[in-house]
């Protein structure tokens, strides 16, 4: 930081020394305001101090640049010259707001000190002023009380507790019915309680008030709401916070005053219509607090609304006029729906913010359609005001926002969508009581392969431990059912049949709800809304997929998640896990009884007995996915997964097999390992027991060649799971092209195929120059990858992360986004020196992030093929796609246009 | 391959085509016959099939190149000329063996065919020639049961059967007594032999049976007994064999005839005497076969055998003093002791092979050293001729060779040295009864920490699941017991009292003797040999520390294993693994509360006791390593590894700690993992719990101020473990420093001290240019990043590594011999990374590929700083890092001289 650095910039009177496009420095709110002021629009003076004193301010140890405190002093003198006060002056005082405002939009840090400026003198000079005791007083108890919470750390109950010892005195239910006099007492009382707290008086210095309020913005930035939001929001920590000090106007000095918030659209359905409320003779926290029913902007808005309060409109038709046209100026100005504050005093408009409106998903992808229909975007700009996460809401049913929620306890927003039903806790059950009609919502611990016929049939699934990617995570996003994972304060107890959440104990049979986009368990039945793809929806997602250059794929091996995905736009299978279709009930036997076999002999037996199942599965894959590739993943996980639990399952498997109890309790016994995730699974399965893969290269090409017959054409690509050494490709590639080429023989026929493999361990990324060589192409499972390379169990890490996010080591998950320091450089590795061998590898990426847009982003950049994802991140997928291309792709205009 | 190739090179008559230098294109016996000719030595003449002959063979499905067939005709035609015969000529037959050849000497593969060229026809010759119808029957029933066993597979079996019944029948109790006509029935009986197992009469074309006996030679390369001894030997596939072929010579054509075997200088003890065996009238075979007494060559070799049998220096002087000619002129010309096989032909000596004899330890170092007094070798030759790992001999007691061996399992040769012992399946049985004064064997299905101070309590350990890297095997060698990993064959019944072993029960207190340097475990007890430390090997030492640039250090963390490591020459210690510090009975239990403490204040209390615990051990320590360089680990493996299993230690501890059992157990579900080597450990303990990593930093630097009391100097290395992000270094770090700078502020003295990481993750090799920001130093944990870079857990790999081997996916284990191309790579880019960032930084290896010469060369090229392994193989490492030295050095001569 050079000490040639402007800290402050002042705005006011028509000018600014800031613009738009400084939002990185003024934050949003600065950069709003500076902005407003260049327009020629109405707003009070005063200045920012910038971001980049927040990042001094955290890297020295908190404290501020030597020139700061005289260029404030220059702005505080101009706000003064401006409208002709004069800070702590007893006359005649200049009171101002002190605002945070970072460069994005950030609850949870500190908002806003009002009237600031005021002690016991300036508020005599405040009387004097406004000719309005009341006023003057009620405005320095409101400074009081807010000053001392957000600055002094006080407890607000403290100030509740004077207020009402005092209404009680005076027999008042109302604020309104405070006198002048009232006040003054309340502001004596409010005096006590802060010396008594804070060990000092309150602040009667002006100056000290000022720099309180600004380092307590500054604070604020770290506090932990603002950490989390960070973190969940994807916002660097070194982006830093400004403040914003402004004169003070009042909203609140008589019936010709008022305040408001407004949207230039309406932010609920998109509709291009004034939406907004104001209050008459109010301050700002007013309209928040609820104390008062806001009233409604329009006419319009009253008549929707079905409200009996007059609309500004009505009110002050002139100011509403004015206010209007200032809508029409920012929109045209902005070029994006905006979320505007204003107050009026005493008929007089001031704007003390704008910014770009939140808005739900179907309004954006309305505005964003509507605006390019007007003229006022392009197709790219659409695209690129959409959060592709956002899609999801478009998706899942969703809660009734305005339904009440009694929410028990929270975990991670493992699935989105929401889901009642009566609470079980196991698969069994699920599916029993699912097929008797009823809504069912799964709890356990944690969920294994075993559950899957039980998440399947229910409407949502909680877990207590795990995390973004445990199986019940992946699963449940897979199926689309909502999910709630990792809720570490259930103690679910099995036996017992029931849930304990701090102190609350559920039993099976209750009803509970769940929202899978919030992570929220509710008890009782909360009411949903079902999702409707508008028109816009079409419309953008057919100007994405013109730009993109990503392909997408999904996810899928059941013919219901295929179906889900193509009408979602997946253009293709990028991973079929093909040990998800070995736990229905006629198949896990006999794969249990191959596990439990004692030779080769015995496998053989029991996988000729799976061989038929499985070509089936292909069959109706290929058949839904008509001519689109297909990525089949030969079996991954350790053969452990599959051995039953239960003395009855392994009597089961013993009679089926042949074989002793004994034997099968000493196979399995044998088959445990301490680290699963570093086992005996993926190739290495097929490197011991080849006659695994053959079995499964068998049901492919049999698929294949039925298919052909049919008339059909399939392009099936083999894909070797977890190769660390190109010899463990070789020899199961060309175990692949030997059952290939027999059947292709015995069926007189030919057909096309590649043989690929998984990149999921970081010495298959570093020898991809030679695995290439064999490999057809490459799909990077960055599940497995992350947790190599970071040395990371996902289902363990749950446990600390937490604590990473505390201490800020962590800012993502790397489960969730792609870890591009890391596991980033080995895919680009990889994607380099596989293309170096083979410059038409396929490169593609099947693991989770394959539905995270960061991530989708990523490898677009990283020159990947395609990514492959669960069927409802698809559209996610492909809208992210279209925004990487619109980043760096030049002749994305040109595909717009002929779109 | 070009078409140009030289297929076959020819040599005889004091000449030859080949010669030392070409010993990977003729194989070590091709390349010997080839020089002794050209060094004028008497050789029958014949050719060598090249080693690219078999590298064609594999690489096109088992054929020939073309020009092949040709080339092998013109060097029969050669030989034939040579020796003034033909080959399949039924007048005046020329006989031919037919020996492999592979570069390094190679037991599994097919060794030897004589007498091929023999029919029913050329036999009868034979006899007219040689006037000996006994000799040439014999030699063609010999003929027909080497090739039909070699080549046709046929069961040597049978054809023991056939001779039997023929003895029986005559009465006959030795080979000695048959006739010829006893010897021509044999023969017509062996060829019914033949056509009855292979469907086809005895092969009578000569020409048939010399590409039936090249071929096999060929196919020998490939099975199984090969593979796994070039697996043992670290010899890859692709050298391939060569095929000798040679006019046969007889040393079984009466009393002026004999064959042996030599080696220049005694290869047990490398005395500088002429030493070996011969037979009179005697074919090759017998020598080996053992049927007959072999005798001594040299009169003293008889004397000090106290051998009756006359010595050949008696019974044919003139030959002997030839041979000893011999003897010397090959020792002077390859300057190494050679191992050499003879055969006296009616009174003429022909040499049939020269080798580097292999020897043992004590005597390659004595041979090594006196070679170079004698001024035959330079003393950078004498550090290359001895093989790093053979040093282990020298270091451990070993079992008598002589000695009965009743073996009932093998396992993983996992730490070397021998040891006898009652068997016994409990740590503290283990303890109890090694307290009493009793040798004992700890078996146990694998250990855990729990187990130390049973492990440490026994002579040696067994343990039926694991690999080389599994706990079990690193603590034996950090501890220098012996130690069987893996010995899958053993069924361990722990409720029982027993182990089970194909049939076999071994009960508790029955005595064992196990063999870790061969992985062998024996009934009852063989008796062993104590090492005793020759002063060559000091002298060899010297010479290798002299030029040797990589520093070496020890893994250990108890006074016992540190004052070890310093005796075998450690520069300090690289690895204290201070966890190992917790399990001593008074000290877990205070672990054990810290652990199921409720919050920080409970773990505090229960740290402040084990604090003065672990300053004590780094005391003793520092004092015994009195300023050299210690590197502390923080604690490392998850805290469920300290937790007690056992009902009554759970009490102990919910009493120890205040809490009730419940809250043990619940404590105890929480911490488990699905993948512990994944999970919370590491320096995530330290982010989650910085008061552990606090103690212990208080622990060392309290040690460091009491060292300084005493006015010894101390440089301890704090080392953070498992870093995968830099912001985990940078806050462990700072807390290190803060701890660091308020004790000596407290102490008013000053210390130096480094804070550094592990690089064990791939994401922190891939990020070490950030993380050596803050790193001053990097220590390589190649065991878990092996693990990661692999995707393969050391505890569970032995479970499928035997098909690895099986199907030459892999030829090492990567947690013995560094991965270069994956592991190594990560080594690589984080050493250079590191660097960029930190151009001193102090790089090291703590692995227990730091104790593997192939892997300690590896970080000399890498340039590493130092190594670290366990203390019985420091002196290897020495060793090792002076080899790497001389191979990429330019000034070793010049440091040597100055040794």
């Amino acid at each position: 930081m050079t000490t040639q650095s402007k800290w402050v910039y002042s705005f006011g009177d028509g000018k600014a020394e800031g613009r738009t496009e400084m939002r990185n420095l003024l934050g949003g709110k600065g950069a709003g305001l500076a902005e407003m002021c260049n327009l020629g629009l109405p707003v009070p003076p005063g200045f920012t101090v910038t971001t980049e004193v927040c990042t001094y301010f955290y890297a020295n140890d908190k404290s501020y640049p030597q020139s700061l405190k005289d260029e404030v002093s220059a702005a505080v003198a101009t706000v003064e010259q401006s409208v002709g006060c004069k800070f702590g002056d007893a006359v005649n005082p200049l009171l101002v707001s002190v605002r945070s405002g970072a460069r994005a939009s950030m609850p949870g840090m500190m908002d806003t000190i009002l009237n600031l400026g005021l002690n016991k003198e300036t508020v005599e000079g405040l009387v004097k002023r406004s000719g309005d005791a009341r006023f003057a007083y009620d405005s320095y108890r409101r400074f009081i009380q807010m000053y001392s919470s957000v600055v002094l750390e006080i407890s607000m109950h403290k100030f509740e507790e004077v207020m009402d010892d005092v209404k009680r005195a005076c027999g008042y239910t109302l604020d309104t019915q405070m006198t002048a006099q009232d006040w003054k007492e309340v502001i004596e009382a409010y005096l006590v309680v802060v010396e008594k707290a804070s060990g000092k008086p309150f602040p009667q210095d002006v100056h000290e008030q000022l720099w309180g309020a600004v380092g307590a913005v500054f604070s604020s930035w770290m506090n932990p709401r603002a950490i989390t939001y960070r973190r969940l929001n994807e916002i660097p920590a070194d982006w830093g916070t400004a403040v914003n000090v402004q004169a003070m106007v009042f909203g609140n000095m008589g019936e010709d005053c008022c305040t408001g918030v407004a949207f230039t659209r309406n932010p609920s359905t998109g509709e291009n219509a004034f939406y907004g409320e104001y209050l008459v003779n109010a301050q700002g926290e007013d309209v928040v607090a609820g104390i008062r029913t806001p009233q409604h902007l329009t006419i319009k808005g009253k008549t929707e609304n079905m409200s009996d309060l007059p609309a500004m409109e009505e009110v002050m038709p002139t100011v509403f006029s004015q206010l209007n046209d200032v809508r029409l100026k920012l929109e045209k100005h902005y070029r994006d729906m905006q979320d505007i504050e204003f107050t009026v005093q005493q008929g007089k408009l001031y704007m003390l913010q704008t910014r770009t409106g939140k808005r739900t998903a179907p309004a954006a992808l309305r505005i964003a359609v509507e605006m390019v229909g007007e003229g006022v975007i392009t197709k790219e700009e659409a695209i690129n005001r959409i959060d592709p996460a956002s899609l999801d809401q478009l998706l899942h049913p969703t809660l009734d926002p305005k339904a009440p929620r009694n929410v028990i306890a929270k975990g991670l927003p493992a699935s989105p969508g929401a889901a009642s039903g009566i609470v079980v806790f196991t698969a069994d059950e699920a599916e029993d009581l699912a097929s008797k009609g009823q809504k069912v919502i799964l709890c356990r611990i944690e969920t294994s392969p075993e559950d899957i016929h039980g998440m399947h049939a229910a409407k949502g699934i909680v877990t207590s431990r795990g995390g973004m990617t445990s199986h019940a995570a992946v699963v449940a996003r897979g199926m689309g059912r909502a999910c709630v994972a990792g809720a570490g304060d259930l103690h679910i107890d099995y036996s017992q049949g029931q849930m304990l959440v701090k102190g609350v104990v559920v039993k099976a049979g209750e009803i509970i709800t769940i929202d899978g986009s919030k992570g929220e368990i509710m008890l009782g039945e909360v009411p949903t809304i079902q999702p409707e793809l508008s028109g816009d929806f079409g419309v953008l997602m057919g100007w994405a997929d013109s730009v993109r250059k990503l392909k997408v794929r999904t996810n899928a091996e059941t013919p219901l998640d295929a179906r889900t995905a193509l009408k979602f736009g997946a253009e293709g299978i990028g991973l079929c896990r093909t040990e998800h279709m070995f736990f229905d009930a006629e198949r896990i036997t006999a794969m249990r009884e191959m596990i439990v076999a004692e030779n080769e002999d015995g496998r053989r037996a029991a996988l000729s007995k799976l061989l038929p199942f499985q070509q089936k599965d292909f069959e109706d894959l290929f058949t839904i996915m008509d001519g689109l590739p297909v990525t089949i993943r030969l079996l991954d996980p350790p053969l452990h997964e599959f051995l039953p639990n239960t003395k009855a399952d392994m009597e089961a498997v013993a009679k089926g097999a042949g074989v002793s109890v004994e034997q099968v309790e000493r196979r399995a016994a044998m088959l445990h390992e301490s680290n699963p995730m570093l086992g005996h699974r993926g190739c290495r399965l097929g490197i011991s027991y080849p006659e695994i893969y053959e079995m499964q290269a068998r049901a492919i090409f049999g698929a294949v060649i039925a298919m052909k017959k049919q008339g059909k054409t399939v392009l099936p690509e083999v894909m070797i799971p977890l190769v660390a050494l190109k010899k463990e490709l070789d020899i199961l590639e060309q175990m692949v092209r030997r059952v290939a080429s027999q059947m292709m023989q015995d069926a007189g026929t030919e057909f096309a195929y590649l043989v690929g493999t998984m990149i999921e361990l970081p010495r298959a990324a570093l020898q991809a120059g030679v695995i290439a060589e064999t490999a057809e192409f490459f799909s990077f499972g960055t599940n497995d990858l992350t947790q190599t390379t970071f040395g990371l169990s996902r289902d363990d890490a749950g446990n600390f992360l937490p604590d990473y996010y505390r201490t800020n080591v962590l800012e993502q998950d790397p489960f969730v986004t792609i870890d591009q320091d890391g596991v980033g450089e080995l895919v680009k590795i990889a994607a380099e020196r596989g293309r170096k061998t083979r410059p038409d590898i396929k490169l593609g990426i099947c693991g989770e992030h394959g539905g995270d847009p960061a991530s989708v982003k990523f490898c677009h950049h990283a020159g990947l093929s395609y990514v492959s994802c669960s069927p409802y991140r698809v559209p996610i997928a492909r809208l992210a796609a279209a925004q990487a291309a619109i980043e760096s792709d030049k002749d994305v205009q040109a595909r717009l246009n002929a779109a």
